[in-house]
């Protein structure tokens, strides 16, 4: 059941991202301790969602700016959807549905599930209301607090990795509740915060090392110790040739240089669609920056508000083709996922984020620390040079389930590492998030690598 | 200042389109009059509008869905704002605007008046709040209450003619406000209801007659008794040639027997735009009809939920390219405007209506009248084969007022009489409402003309 | 028999519009005489076609630069299809198509001849060749010319209609031809030339001038003598208020001053559609100018190649929303068609042209004349402030001639006159041509009016 | 100087895929043979161009039917435009270009190269003519002729990769132009043959089986023998799984009861942008399958014209998407392109053709023969499960050359062996071809993979 515990270190941090050995317990504490901390990740969980929501009137709860990002309303109520659908109607005998017209307004994208609502409609669903979605959670919560405490052991064995699966589905909508938002109220002509602003002072970020490793056969994928998505497996040998990685992200002041050297107007950096795009969409720098007439005067708007760049803190919403194009130009690579993971578990990085867990949803400048170590997890999810691709021997689980990640493997681009708005307990070394090329609404930027 | 009794006369049925004749009045007793029917129609309307809003959630008022249409709370800022703009500001020592932002996001279409918002995005404005809408209109209705309470007779002299503009202007918001809440419940899955249902008798229909006219020069246009926007005039004389003008609008029964026919499949009775637009949107039936297998089964959805059409009532959410296909099959046409207004005044058209006052926003059956009497107005806007266009003679006002209308002036078809959601008071004979070709949500119908 | 005249007429100028008055003949010999004219109609205006063609390659005939252009091979065979379809299908016994495909790819827009092939895939068609659309025109030609030599005088009477609208047809494809290749010629990077440059001395221009009308009942439409289409008649009174009537086309001079007087860049001339329709295509001048730095070095694209823009010549390739935006500019209007017409038959004005018989196909600069004359048509068509709308008691044919102009009445501007690509006999006074308001490929140009 | 063996080879099956080893003749004999081979290699190539264009007509030459595609004649020119801009400019003294203008025209997507023509509008380009690119191949033909008899031996030793690059590109232009042409045709209403069509008796397909790989570490990439694309190198050590690979590709009979069990019909089959694009396009079966009522009736476009499709040929003109739903449906999965390449090279692959060099550009059966080898190279492109990524260490060359290959590494996907479009001498079991997992135009088919 150690699934579960995974979920629960995800709001106590440990300073890392190795799984906890429970091996040692006795069987009968772990029964006990696993009902007790699955319950408890359900809670934390569930609360820190409706925490994120809080400050959001129901107005702001409807907003839908584009197809790619849903309301919190939406979110809010998928995640809860996902527990109802997925454990209490298969699990909970005699358990009605809140509403019954909820499997077609929140399934997302599950085909097996029936018909459900367009995505780019998602802002025009004014019911239900804001106040209706608190009580569907309510409903949903009492359910399923009644059913884990009520289970017997087996029923619990059988239910413990699908509650551990609805709850790394719901923090992850957490972090695109935030990336969502931002974006929402990036299109208001005045721009409102999601937080108050907090002060900051200028500091000189960390300086720019590489750290080596050898390469040779490593194993990259998950291990099978506590929960992991599918995706993640199965753990599986490869072979690396030599390399180095960065030891932090890219700084915002390190990319204004890109730009000053004529960054969005050189092509020979870009990739051919990442050219295309530039042009298309007019890109002259990352997303939510606005040129002012002097390279000084670059504004950033934040969920804090909008105010100066920061060079000293990592660049982020940059695009994957705009990492690449940053990396050429630097005279650098981005790295695969397996050189990421491998030097991830290599005991040379330093876990200490970073995260949602701050609250501070936005990446901070890292300070000068050891050279040898990879610093700076936990502030931007970062690009890789890796399509993503089933892992050798991957298979999706049978039924809906089994859509939650392998459908979706063409098109789009790994991702590392995990972000300021990424719960911490909710990540691995072995986690692959994805994005298509283009994307920038994420928290996203760059560590360099190349060849040794 | 006789504009302001005509605002009066909105809410208070008089039988007739005609305009009020107050000339016999002492001069004291019509100032104070006047002033106390600008206050009272000021508080008339802007009343209405909020009671209009009153049943729905602050979601539902941030519900855009499509470019042509508004959030219901945009409406309510926007026709506030137009008070603030154009008299306040202009008018009323020492205001202070309530929130400076407000131009740039509720001024609609004045070039003049600076940047503002897009269109299209006015869904994305979570802030203001409905609250703060509501708060912004109690405090222009303070100052508006007060500016005309205590301007002197010279000044309301000024005033009032602006403020039965903005009172004119507000009414049309308000047929606005229900048809885009309409046109947005309708995209929602499950097709809420902005009123409740009412129970109502299926009943044959008024027939069909036609009332001759001989034609000859007549005058149109407004005649400048009491208010009028600046597109009704200048008044002028046409020449008119013989023509016959059907009693009442085409119903859904008749309008079922040209979809029956083929109306939707044989594209001689279709001009070509029409055509074109009928295939690549895959029109089949009117706005809002929902097509089941047999024909005896459509449904429409109206502000009072879904239900079956009923063949007695006016057909509505008709675009004109359907309204002249289904003249074409009829063997007849439509009228112009011309014609249409001709006959509104020739003393054999009968204005019970109908209207908003009636308080259901869906046009009722006719049942059987008189043969020789022209019916059914304040039911349905009927669409004319006239576009929309300046009268001899016409000129915008200067500044940013005159961009009201005369801009709008090409590729728009002239609707008259007004229909189930148009404030009574806000219309008259001489009045021209214009939508493009294709538009459909408006409550738009079909009257029937013939050459005599 | 008239109808044939007109045609005749067509290639020799006669120094005006007004119709071949030919009753005084004998009956005999007009029988005679009309059969003679209408093989010579036939032929000369079938000539001219492959006159036009003649310089143009394979490739350059098959080139379709936007769904509203043809090639010029699509036209060739289309207007060719006509004949085969109206005339020898329906009445050469025993004819044979030249090929079974062509009713299918040569139809433009008559619903009730069949499914035809998608206008904007013309450019597709490499087959057939334009090799096979020569002996596809012989072939028809050689059946045509027979019919006409053997029919009897009932049969030919039958025929004479048909054979003059299939030829007034031809005549406006002949103009497409032009307009169509001349915009795909512009879209090539390096602007190929149809006709060889000729020089040419810039001159001043006639001075503007306005010709008075008192207006009053007049009778507009064709009065039924020689051809005309449906959409001309029935000739009918109307009301025309006093009005005058400038004496010539706006130059592009003039034009460069409301160009310089921030034309383009300021809202308050524009229709709002028209003001919508420039920020989305950029537009900054007439179609066909290309920018340089300073307003001296204006560029134009003509057939006959690229240079400087005149100043004294006829502003074209304007929009209906430029012309009425320059009209705003200049305190000014458009004329309606009406008031056009009107003056067109006055004896005021002057029908020297122009044309494509000038075989210049270019507006030329008009040299100081007369004052009180109206002159300069044969070089730009005139955008009136008419939309195109049925006349009153207007019924279009039966059948597919039915479909030739009656569907179009919705959306499109009539326009008057006539250009330097119009073959002179196709014209009248009560002609109505029409496009949508945004267009500009025609050769498109403005006269103002005003009310006196 | 292997290279040029490569080219020759391309023209004379020698019954594999496997390198010429030269190394045993004399350096003497080596270099004039070297020299004689690059010229023959150089004439049989563009020879080849222009027998392929042979049956064109100028029309059919300036055919461009989507964005992807180009016309006939602006391939004859773009491979032409690379011999003259990258070896004739740069090293030929004294060399004058054909026309200046041709490097706008001509340029494909080097952006080095300066500004070019966009190519969504090649089939705009009438000028130059069919005939003005024949007289620009003889020109550039006889100039290369001329620098390659001439050059010294240093010379020659560096045009060598150079012309080799320039022949390699011409090849796979002679395949694009073939697939090109058959989508123009595609577009034809009557559907046009480029080849007269050829009777085929209907026979049994090979039986399928499948051949074993232990997997393990294997050597994949370029060995530097040869002519070979940047993009195939650096060769580098890979760890291969063990793994399963189909004998033969999938045929139309197997890919017809896919579809017969309602392929295009069940999302749990389908990639999510496979299923999205499935309905976007109302995809039902591979391009250029026209559907008639019942299964049997399929009807197949070919280069040869319309048949009825046969069972026993193998599947091609399907995308990538549909190609992992046809393996996910078969319970298998598609080969990664390093296990293609692995076994290619095994002497368990059978190499006899196929290829363009038959002379019949349509993938036919393969009849029964062993079931340990691997047969069908040579008939269609076999979509792997590879995402277009750098080889480790890769690194393009500087320069425009260095655009060739390295900007389209993302968003794309690797195919591997070859069609019966591709000239036999143009590939290797190294080559890497890619396209996006949307194209069908290419000829794409499926071989079957699955883990031991």
């Amino acid at each position: 059941m150690s699934e579960t515990l995974t979920i629960e270190a995800g709001f106590s941090h440990r300073g890392g991202m190795e799984r906890q050995d429970t091996e040692q317990r006795g069987t009968e504490e772990r029964r006990d301790s696993a009902r007790a901390a699955l319950l408890a990740g359900y809670q934390t969980v569930r609360q820190l969602t409706e925490l994120l929501a809080e400050t959001l009137s129901p107005e702001d709860q409807q907003l839908q700016s584009m197809p790619d990002a849903s309301p919190t309303k939406w979110h809010r109520a998928h995640v809860t959807w996902f527990f109802e659908t997925f454990i209490l109607q298969a699990h909970k005998s005699g358990y009605c549905v809140f509403d019954e017209h909820f499997n077609y307004l929140f399934n997302s994208y599950y085909e097996a599930v029936g018909a459900r609502h367009p995505r780019p409609e998602r802002g025009l669903l004014s019911r239900p209301t804001a106040a209706t979605v608190t009580q569907y959670r309510h409903y949903v919560d009492t359910a399923m607090t009644d059913l884990l405490d009520c289970a017997d052991d087996a029923t619990l064995a059988t239910l413990a990795p699908l509650v551990a699966l609805g709850l790394a589905h719901e923090q992850q909508h957490q972090e695109l509740l935030l990336t969502d938002i931002k974006h929402a109220f990036s299109r208001h002509p005045f721009a409102p915060a999601y937080l108050p602003s907090q002060s900051f002072t200028r500091e000189e970020p960390a300086r720019l090392g590489f750290v080596d490793f050898e390469g040779g056969i490593a194993e990259i994928g998950h291990d099978g110790h506590g929960f992991a998505f599918d995706n993640e497996g199965p753990r599986h040998r490869v072979l690396l040739h030599p390399f180095r990685l960065a030891t932090r992200p890219v700084t915002c002041g390190e990319y204004l240089e890109f730009m000053a050297d004529g960054g969005y107007a050189r092509p020979e950096f870009w990739l051919s669609d990442g050219w295309a795009m530039l042009q298309r969409e007019g890109w002259q720098a990352p997303l939510y920056w606005s040129q002012e007439p002097h390279r000084e005067n670059w504004q950033i708007f934040t969920l804090m508000g909008r105010r100066a760049v920061d060079p000293a803190e990592p660049v982020c919403h940059v695009s994957f083709y705009e990492a690449a194009a940053y990396a050429a130009w630097a005279g650098k690579r981005l790295p695969t996922e397996a050189e990421w993971e491998h030097a991830a578990v290599s005991g040379r990085a330093e876990h200490m984020g970073g995260f949602l867990d701050r609250q501070h949803p936005h990446p901070r400048p890292l300070l000068d620390g050891g050279d040898a170590t990879l610093r700076g997890y936990g502030e931007v999810w970062e690009w890789t040079r890796s399509g993503y691709e089933p892992y050798p021997g991957f298979k999706p689980a049978a039924g809906a389930i089994g859509e939650y990640n392998g459908k979706f493997m063409v098109g789009q681009i790994v991702l590392r590492g995990g972000s300021c708005a990424t719960p911490h307990g909710h990540i691995r070394p072995s986690y692959r998030n994805f994005f298509p090329p283009a994307a920038r609404w994420q928290f996203s930027g760059i560590r360099l690598a190349e060849d040794l």
